[in-house]
């Protein structure tokens, strides 16, 4: 259905897939009972950390070692609303782009239907704010990314 | 209506009253088409802000200089909804108690009307989590608190 | 330590204590590294959206059922800050006010240490807004409320 | 700097440009300090909100006529950080794709640097779900795309 997330039985791809639960909260609807449109992107963040945490690289402790990976760009694409109360699974793929910026695609689903697509791309940065090398043994959990 | 807040027009609150506008955002809404519960909290965030950057101590300038004032209890009554698009008016009050504890008191209003009424109380603390005594200018601009 | 949630092994209590877990995410966070104060109230909701569920009540199919319950009322003491990452346990009791309002009490609690209690109060209401009687097979589940 | 948004004071784009401001509330922000990446999505959406308002067309009269414009993708570029206390100015650009897809170009700026760009697109939908022909006053507003 869409080009950015390959098949889910890929042989190629095999390990490269996290997948989480949601259920939807009331706090994250909007008058038009649907969920708002940035939730979404929160429900990214969700997935990522689980991603990294599934990975042995909880971002809650790349942060204690001066690891942050600030977001450089979201995309997202609505496809069907997601609703109070809906169990949507969110799957996630990484990427790494170059020696230094990494790629997560999400795909939002419920009951096996699309709800949306989305990435993020990040930087590797110090908390003081300088750019900084991402550590071997996070950079090398993530394969080169293939369009 | 409430008491609360003492009516507005008090000789004896002269000055005690700081008065914001917030247009209601469509994020702020949920599926009841009503602003959730919980956005009232930042709205009364937005209207203690505006009070203290109106007495000259902009919060933003009092973190700096290693004073934070985190809530220590939050109370809100809902007595009508707000709605998409609703230019609401939050007036606002504060107030001493003792010598370290301060607190904000909030009336929501649309067109006159109360929407919802609510107090917040904070401590004053050091970024590295202990408390500390108020600065003398900051707790000078509070009145003991007259219930 | 509060006298607002009875222990929660009291005899008398058996039956009436749900219990949900939730990870705190980054979008929760605030400059200060904590838990930002309203999301507390986000909390509540999903503990009490789990409690009605577990009784056979899930609150989308309240909602079908045209019953609605709005806040009027929310309350919260913050104890400890929640952090990023933190694993929460928010416990709720359920309570009955009269014939026509309901009571949740809460208590947020990490690794046994409780960093808030609140509580908040409800009506019963039609999606056009007048209040309405609460569903028996509902208001049976809330015992009368002992303060 | 950005090929998204043509230069602002272009003779051929004269009228097509709206600007708001918005202060960055303590709530939009995360335990990096700065402003959580979704929080642009929501100024994005009180630009738009605005810049229809301007145009005679406020949203919430939108609704009530029955005229949804729901968010087809969205898309984001973070530059540089927002931080609490920020003023920023969000600059917006509107456009229409075919004869029933618009689309918002956003450009967010603190003292003239740009911290921000994202597009969103958007829909036009009855309350029921279905895809409706826009209502021509609105849809004249938005000139052709040039990309």
């Amino acid at each position: 259905m869409s080009p950015e997330i390959p098949s889910d039985h890929s042989e190629a791809q095999a390990g490269n897939l996290s997948e989480i639960r949601i259920q939807v909260r009331y706090s994250e609807t909007d008058a038009m009972k649907f969920v708002y449109y940035a939730n979404y992107l929160i429900y990214f963040e969700v997935a990522r950390t689980s991603a990294l945490a599934e990975l042995g690289h909880p971002y809650w402790e790349m942060e204690k070692r001066n690891v942050l990976i600030p977001v450089l760009e979201s995309h997202c694409e609505y496809l069907k609303p997601g609703r109070y109360g809906d169990s949507l699974t969110i799957r996630t793929r990484r990427w790494r782009k170059g020696s230094a910026r990494i790629r997560f695609e999400y795909r939002v689903l419920r009951n096996g239907e699309v709800l949306a697509i989305g990435h993020t791309e990040h930087a590797f940065m110090h908390p003081e704010g300088r750019a900084i090398r991402p550590p071997k043994e996070i950079i090398g959990l993530f394969p080169p990314w293939e369009k």
